[in-house]
């Protein structure tokens, strides 16, 4: 499948790039099943209490995500290019089936992204890298308030664990 | 490629369905090769001025259509599925690169859809599927009070009339 080129736009784009000491296919699973994702996908003490994931492109991303006090918020979202091992894009600017939000869904966002994680080997591990993009620079801005940068690296430090801790069985 | 079904919701989407007289070859030129598309796009008295197409998940597809009188309107959208000569998918609800609308540019839209063209060989041509989703309710009626019906019609008529003309050189 062609891909576009996931180069980070300074001005509307956030990103992180690590890597990680997991084997690619663990990351993959780490990603991509419902049962590993709740694990380490919302930053503590937040966490992760519902996930469902149809993974093909068009296919339903929704997670839950409850913070110690305070109300649950679901994100859901629609995958757009699913490729083993290699890449995951999916956006909240469309729901499942690759259709448009409803207005009323549209506004009551603070914002809406698309994100893509790439993965490729690397010396010690996994080269791992995410890229979010937003449509214009105050959604990126938000997000960067909101503490995209430690709210990310500290998700992913949560899946390096979950992956160290040997949860997945042998690796696909 | 995995495909979601194209199903339609009555509540939300619109469709077109009919049997062409024109091989499945050229209905796929006459959507994705711009110097095609601008002579049947537009139905008349409208035509397209411009197209441009990156025909590829996250690709640019924009149109510029001009009435007989008054401004020119451009759409920048992006594909989302490029199957050849079976499916097209393309959304309105994100720019290129999937990346999300910035909020002027989506507020000042009357409603984004997301459209896909399916393609089948049938007896007597091509089996041709237009299915449009739309956000919610309100959007899919503005859709159609806009003359989706007549107006798609309109332009499959012209497509085939262009494929008859011979324009197209030798098939694929």
């Amino acid at each position: 499948m062609p891909r576009p080129a996931l180069i980070a736009d300074p001005e509307l784009d956030l990103s992180l790039e690590r890597v990680v000491d997991v084997p690619r296919s663990l990351v993959w699973a780490a990603w991509t099943q419902p049962e590993h994702l709740v694990k380490w996908f919302c930053p503590l003490p937040w966490t992760t209490t519902d996930c469902q994931i149809d993974l093909q492109p068009g296919g339903m991303f929704r997670t839950t995500m409850q913070g110690p006090q305070g109300p649950a918020f679901t994100n859901t979202g629609c995958f757009l290019q699913v490729v083993d091992r290699e890449l995951l894009a999916w956006t909240g600017a469309l729901a499942p089936g690759f259709r448009p939000l409803a207005s009323e869904a549209a506004t009551a966002l603070p914002f809406t992204m698309t994100a893509f994680i790439a993965l490729a080997d690397a010396p010690g591990g996994t080269r791992y890298t995410a890229l979010v993009r937003h449509g214009d620079a105050s959604a990126r801005q938000a997000h960067e308030q909101m503490g995209f940068h430690v709210g990310w690296g500290k998700a992913l430090d949560q899946l390096v664990e979950h992956a160290r801790a040997g949860d997945f069985g042998a690796p696909a």
